[in-house]
């Protein structure tokens, strides 16, 4: 399950070019980066709104579904502004000192 | 690389229980939901605003540092509320049907 | 001009128990508070974008249709919850030291 | 209380020009667009999370509160960008057929 948001990148690179109205991601490249953004914002808000309805004993799936629109737009936003995941992994990475492939390597070499 | 959002889910999960004090992520845990809502609030408005900084000629780095601090409060939420990131992966994946593990196989399946 | 936001609760209030398909304000009122929420968030996202929009050179008009929308989305959010611009203003007008109705007298009794 | 938007406008208007560390407003102007916007985006989110509170039983004094800070952090918005709440306040009047000094006149006139 690892590599969905590299492969999810890949798929919305592929999607560059294509017509407006042969998908909903190609249609969001065609309306622009506001378009992308409100619906960023719109999707961060719907995922404040299930997590209390989580807290106050909803089902958790609705969070899911809502925190997984928030990052799809996230990559979609990225991948428009010619960025990828794998920078914002890279950022989380190195601020928690964590590494997908030789976490242990990674510490031995800042002497943790 | 890969990995990166699992390892900083076990990470969020071992600071359950933790002193308030004894780490920023330990603070809002104790703050509570309201709190760490706020937080997921406030970062998806600066990616908003660093995607327009972006879009003008800034460094798109600020953009990737605000896109790991939305994503890196969304785990805060998720594992606050007893969630994690494979599940959000896991809906991703099966909306896209995407597979880290054997993408080729399931686009041979879907006859891609 | 000074009483709008006073008036539009009026007719907000008229449109209580209405039939969810007789306006827009009743239909939004039938699907509850979490819809109108996503609204006042979606209408804050759509100003914030529109204000960069205004400081790039656009046309100030558009900042303020969405202005208003923010605000009216917000006494509809109000008065759904038992709530009105009134208490919202007296609020302001505490902290601000402010009066409409007779401000130098309010600002007399202060000894300003 | 009619008048309070107006007459706080007035006041963002006479604080612009002095020394940021003189007011919270003045630091705000100074600090620019984006920080100003921030604050309208948190104040928009701690005003959702104020409605879910008072709908659970919260006190409604909280959500009064938040949406003052919306309110005027959208006037210092205004006031940043050379606008002003009369503004919006047409907007929403002729949105709604609606008149402060003479809504029966214009109600005449539009025959209703």
């Amino acid at each position: 399950m690892s590599d969905i948001l590299n492969q999810l990148h890949q798929v919305l690179e592929q999607r560059k070019g294509a017509a407006p109205d042969s998908s909903y991601v190609a249609s969001l490249y065609d309306k622009g980066l506001n378009k992308i953004l409100e619906k960023v914002g719109e999707e961060a808000v719907e995922t404040l709104l299930a997590a209390r309805d989580t807290d106050a004993g909803g089902d958790p799936k609705a969070l899911i579904n809502e925190t997984a629109d928030l990052w799809f737009h996230s990559l979609i936003m990225l991948a428009h502004l010619g960025l990828g995941p794998d920078q914002v992994l890279a950022e989380l990475e190195q601020r928690f000192g964590l590494s997908g492939h030789d976490e242990k390597a990674a510490r031995s070499e800042r002497g943790d």
